[in-house]
């Protein structure tokens, strides 16, 4: 069964935030909001492994510069992406003396890494942590799909993976600012969808899964909450979740977003939206934090959605296990 | 700076621990302390891949089982392993009702498992937690090396892939059990190997620099502690880690043993021992974990070390960052 984690003692603040993007997000609905972004997508780099790499360097500078930190005073960072062995976590993480931890739960990285964050916060065991993660479209293709030069044309089911990496600073109890109030861990859920090109809708039982438990275990419902934010569900994946949660006897319409249908343009005969670990990262960093932080919205479900899957599990023919893990924001 | 965490409040006991490994692993110097062992490295499935998997299963039912214990009674399952998206763990937990934080380290998996399972139990979030890992020859030797079938030779710097899981069952301080004290977690260290053979050299930096690390922190030094274990840095590797230790002033002679030293028989010229994220798990599970409970050893570090490169890091020309975490473990 599903675990809720309650932050009362010592709620961690989510104290700021950063995120970079690529060319294609900065031109999109949410291009406006994005900070920082990119005009080149291997980032001066020689290869998009490298260029990912630098997007999350990239973040970790700008959450040390723009809070005035050095990397002591940082006690952790933990960081996870969809590369084999989360490289792109463990190369960039190489350049600072900040204690490591990596994790990986596929798109669903983020929560898992900010439930874990506010554990450590929460207990007073650390002062500030730093939660991260990335994806981009060019390394995704390439090892999870096909080379990019064979310009393979895509599914109408399938989404596009985010070219962006975001993170998040989190610290000690601070009312100015939103903290995170719960945490509800998911468990695997597999309901036998084996496309690979469809991981909307194998997430979509994952993230009904979870947040069935998250209302049970905490005795709430989608009323109780402002906004319930999904990480990369995409349209169709959305859709199958609302329909999922509606035959629960939930409600979800106005009440739900999803990361993934917002970012690009809305359009369902190229792709379903973005995907990614980098998805809900930048999303959430640049879009909701700062309405979190204006108390647009006062309480908040942020929960991303993760697709277990590998290329050769998928060759050897199996279905695709999926997570979801959700945290509660409060400004 | 790396960090260390204390367990004053509540330090986690180990309640038990178990382990499977294969036929090579069983036949060798700590064969007959393995109480389970696989006579066929497929375990029965049709993949090298699947076989993993059903050996983290294998091991979450023993746990299960041998302490009285249902899904239920488990909060999270953290774990990871060393193939692509670590399918091992996410597969095998598919299987059980039980909140699911994916990992990874490469082999330094268990021992930050073993770390943020330590600071839920002590901070009361959490009541129990089974931290897992695993590795396979044959499936790591065909994502990282070569396939089997080409019997390529092995350089006499490599060290052999251990065929096994083991698992640890972390529960609330049980003054009869041996508990968990403290943990210090790494941070990466690049000292420029480039030589994906010699992962002893490359990861016994880092287990130097986590291990200074923690007396620095504690104020303590080797004399403090009845043994040294390393993960698998291997019979090379840990020559240069006590090379290096003896530098800084610390002489770990009759102090130090590595899992990956002593799970086959020594023999420079074939191979430098284990290595994998399996190997300390199998080995710190079925042959120190019951000295400990003997007390024929009262305090204890173990320190799991591990290799962050992927094939593609080496095929870009990247050298191999690593990381060590150490756990302190009293009888």
């Amino acid at each position: 069964m599903q675990k809720t984690f309650y932050f009362k003692k010592n709620p961690p603040s989510i104290i700021n935030t950063s995120a970079v993007v690529g060319p294609k997000e900065s031109i999109g609905p949410l291009g406006k909001y994005f900070k920082h972004s990119i005009y080149d997508d291997t980032f001066g780099e020689k290869t998009y492994e490298k260029a990912e790499c630098k997007m999350q360097s990239y973040v970790i500078n700008r959450l040390l510069t723009e809070n005035n930190l050095k990397t002591d005073d940082i006690d952790v960072l933990l960081s996870g992406d969809l590369l084999n062995q989360i490289i792109s976590a463990s190369f960039a993480v190489r350049e600072y003396d900040i204690p490591f931890l990596g994790v990986y739960n596929a798109c669903s990285t983020l929560t898992e890494s900010l439930t874990i964050a506010s554990i450590m916060v929460d207990s007073r065991l650390i002062n500030k942590a730093i939660c991260l993660t990335s994806s981009h479209f060019s390394t995704a293709e390439r090892q999870y799909r096909y080379p990019l030069e064979l310009g393979s044309t895509r599914p109408p089911q399938s989404q596009w993976t985010v070219t962006g990496a975001g993170g998040f600073l989190l610290g000690k109890t601070d009312k100015k600012l939103p903290k995170i109030t719960m945490a509800t861990v998911g468990k695997v859920v597999d309901f036998g969808v084996k496309d690979a090109n469809n991981m909307g809708c194998a997430m979509a039982p994952a993230a009904v899964d979870t947040l069935l438990a998250h209302f049970n275990n905490t005795n709430t419902r989608e009323t109780d909450y402002d906004l319930i934010i999904t990480g990369d569900l995409g349209i169709l994946g959305s859709r199958v979740f609302c329909d999922l949660m509606k035959q629960k006897g939930y409600d979800l319409t106005d009440k739900h977003v999803d990361c993934g249908g917002i970012i690009y343009e809305k359009n369902e005969k190229e792709f379903q939206g973005g995907s990614g670990a980098g998805c809900s990262a930048v999303v959430f960093s640049d879009y909701f934090y700062p309405k979190l932080i204006k108390k647009e919205y006062k309480k908040i479900i942020f929960m991303a959605t993760g697709a277990l899957l590998s290329t050769l599990s998928s060759q050897q023919g199996e279905s695709i296990p999926s997570i979801a893990h959700l945290i509660v924001a409060e400004a």
